[in-house]
């Protein structure tokens, strides 16, 4: 072989190795640039149902000064049986000078095996400034009033900013809520109600108690009642001693008549926010936590009544318990 | 030289090859999972003030069969001047049977060079089965509160879905809103204010009148006949026949009490949905188009009376026109 030759042959080599190579290269470029082209372009129709198989859960929290409870919080999430690439997470920290927010975001980065990685995590900072002046013991009432309003407008942040047209359901779940089944989300999600909430108590070794006050539903003498007050009085429950609205709580309500199905649901009028399961058309119709007064109620109660406005039906889970942190 | 020397020489060659390959294409590999983590989490601090440079805008827009209308509102759109990467889009597509949906797809998927490329075009599809009875004259003023009910929700449902951490401003742009000045959003930015409305006219050769009737002030009259009426009745401008509601309108007030300057201010107590510029966080904060009374008012005019209740300030542009389709 003539030296010539070899250094074709050389030369010939090299060449298909810079071209196999820059194929393999441009290939896996243009698959990236489709990659991030879905991110620049998106179509959805929000005809569809809300989809029995592959729906994509939104799990909302609100969090503040609460360090403390990001790691039982994140332990529980873990847990969840529901495939977590169909659970996205948002949270918005407020008024919090505890780490919170670096607590949030160190756990949000944790390396996880593929097969417990959460589709999305969105962690927002906005402070409202606001403190409860524990003082003013006779303002109480009013107080709580005003707390709620901020407490609705944090929501609302939350819910404007994290939910997309991928999510069939947002699950708003307070981060001081720290047992509840692991099966949670294929439970309220097989149940496929508009809202519908689990009921929310507190236990110790050997006491428990009913916790979220503001899953209820009318009664007669609640509806009469507020045909006796100004349209925009707001109210709220647990200050009988100041104001006694007449609503039956669902706290109250387990295994009443006998009904003692873990999966018996009720009709409610309002829910709290502990843990609330929403269809996420509701939310996007407009049904959002009124940080002013509708038909006598602010933030998640107001939610509720927005909600029914809109044609949409509440349903409470009066035997089907999650705990809230004591 | 020898041919093992040869053969050694041919086989480093093709090693060294692949190495470097190897190395470029991992790197860039690498360099792709780096760009898709950015999805993955997200971090905010959502107290930042409204950024003054490099302010994102969200421009959204409900349409409903107006296939005809696509072209002239991208052509438009193309022309501003606000750099095109800091504007992401948001369609509602409803109740269409005249391929808006695929006329927007395509539009939106127009190859164009890169200073001229949105950051992000979303579009959705959601019907409301929704149509005006016509032949019902003597039920018009009530089919409009349905109506405006109807575009309440499909701008919540836009406005849920589309709104993110990036941005800073909501820009509302009606499909039928055909001409305006390139310079709209560098304007409207640098103006500043939680919520504002350009004066929506329309124009023919050698005619021009008042279109958006929903930029108003209340009036002592107007105030006083509110406490007349139902807390629960809907008001809606443009049927004096039926109710005269006593506000005074924006398109009545060009050039008034001798003020001529383009970008003279006035505050405003209710908008209309044709051209308005809303800070993100009014949004965020719970200022949604309610489907349901509120203060009088429904979907646009409720936007800004629970705007007023959470304390932002709601302003017009008496004398800076934007032109809507006849």
């Amino acid at each position: 072989m003539p030296l010539t030759t070899k250094i074709q042959l050389i030369t010939l080599l090299i060449t298909s190795c810079i071209l196999f190579y820059w194929f393999l290269f441009s290939t896996s470029q243009s698959h990236i640039t489709d990659q991030c082209n879905q991110y620049r372009y998106s179509f959805t129709n929000l005809n569809r149902p809300t989809r029995k198989e592959d729906a994509h859960v939104l799990i909302l929290t609100p969090f503040k000064q609460s360090a403390h409870l990001v790691d039982t919080y994140f332990d529980n999430l873990l847990k969840l049986t529901y495939p977590h690439h169909l659970i996205s997470l948002g949270f918005l920290v407020s008024d919090s000078t505890d780490g919170t927010f670096e607590k949030l975001q160190s756990r949000a980065q944790q390396t996880l095996p593929e097969w417990q990685r959460f589709n999305k995590i969105t962690v927002l900072q906005k402070d409202y400034k606001y403190d409860l002046p524990t003082n003013e013991d006779r303002h109480k009432f009013e107080v709580q009033i005003q707390r709620r309003a901020i407490m609705a407008k944090s929501r609302n942040t939350l819910l404007s900013t994290t939910l997309s047209e991928e999510h069939d359901w947002v699950l708003w779940l307070d981060g001081d809520v720290i047992e509840y089944p692991a099966t949670l989300l294929d439970e309220l999600i097989s149940l496929d109600k508009d809202v519908i909430a689990p009921n929310c108590w507190w236990h110790s070794y050997n006491e428990k108690g009913g916790y979220d006050k503001n899953n209820w539903q009318e009664t007669n003498e609640s509806i009469e009642f507020q045909k006796t007050i100004p349209h925009d009085q707001v109210l709220v429950e647990g200050y009988e001693a100041v104001l006694n609205t007449h609503r039956k709580l669902m706290i109250d309500m387990v295994n009443e008549g006998g009904n003692t199905d873990m999966y018996y649901t009720i009709p409610l009028d309002a829910v709290g926010g502990t843990c609330t399961f929403v269809r996420a058309q509701v939310h996007r119709d407009g049904a959002i936590f009124p940080p002013f007064a509708y038909q006598h109620q602010v933030e998640t109660e107001g939610f509720a009544k927005i909600a029914k406005s809109l044609g949409y039906s509440i349903w409470g889970l009066p035997n089907y318990f999650v705990y809230h942190y004591i």
